[in-house]
């Protein structure tokens, strides 16, 4: 995941397929191996206090897990989904965003690529936090599908 | 919550506070007595497979309950956070958006302005809905919590 023509080519997919992504000013940031961040700057994405926006919080939540996967999926003919996912806010962010999901444990990753393979449809929880300021000011869960295509 | 002047302001202050909401093309519905009703078209809110994004979906359900309370509390010196919220997603959304928040039982109502007036601080539970098709596509319920000014 820090293979950085990857992180080129999801910066350019995000942007490409996901109007908001782009509205909200995304970037693929750098960060610890087995992570995948996604930045993204306060202006766009700031509310009635001046503070991030919880439904800009959110989305950008919801796209780092999903990145996650499709970097470690790999399979660019397949789709994935978010079927539910649940969001507590602690603390509000007072500046850029910064969204860090964390690779799941290998025996989960393995289970989903072997599902994947061979059912055609797999699922995995993945999360994702939201850290600003030396802490972490949102923590975020969801459950992921990804469907192989049918072609 | 059907006062027309009320859902000018309404708008005019989501997309004056919150950029987001603007470049996602928010508007306020028209919906039954006793609703809130946020709605977008697709086009700035698509994902990769041109259904509607789950960022923008969450988004728009949030600012249909924050909105909701907005208008119901009517002080508009005080502020309103959400805390936390969850969501299902159950069919993809294929068109424009339609996010519903229903007014919460008087009883709700009555405890949450009790404790607004008597303590500077309120947490009610809201849930919303977003219908596509004839059917729920999405379901939201969050915690807000509404602080008084302290001027």
């Amino acid at each position: 995941m820090s293979d950085v023509p990857d992180h080129a080519e999801l910066e350019s997919y995000l942007h490409g397929k996901i109007p908001l992504a782009r509205a909200m000013g995304v970037k693929v940031g750098a960060g610890e191996p087995g992570t995948l961040v996604l930045t993204a700057p306060l202006e766009p994405n700031h509310n009635h206090l001046g503070t991030a926006f919880g439904g800009s919080l959110s989305a950008i939540a919801t796209l780092a897990a999903y990145s996650l996967l499709w970097v470690e999926l790999g399979d660019r003919t397949g789709h994935i989904v978010v079927h539910r996912s649940e969001i507590v806010y602690h603390h509000p962010v007072r500046g850029d965003i910064r969204a860090i999901c964390r690779r799941p444990a290998d025996a989960a990753l393995a289970e989903f690529r072997r599902s994947y393979s061979e059912a055609g449809k797999a699922r995995i929880r993945l999360r994702a936090t939201i850290e600003h300021g030396g802490r972490v000011c949102v923590e975020f869960a969801g459950d992921f599908v990804a469907l192989r295509s049918r072609e």
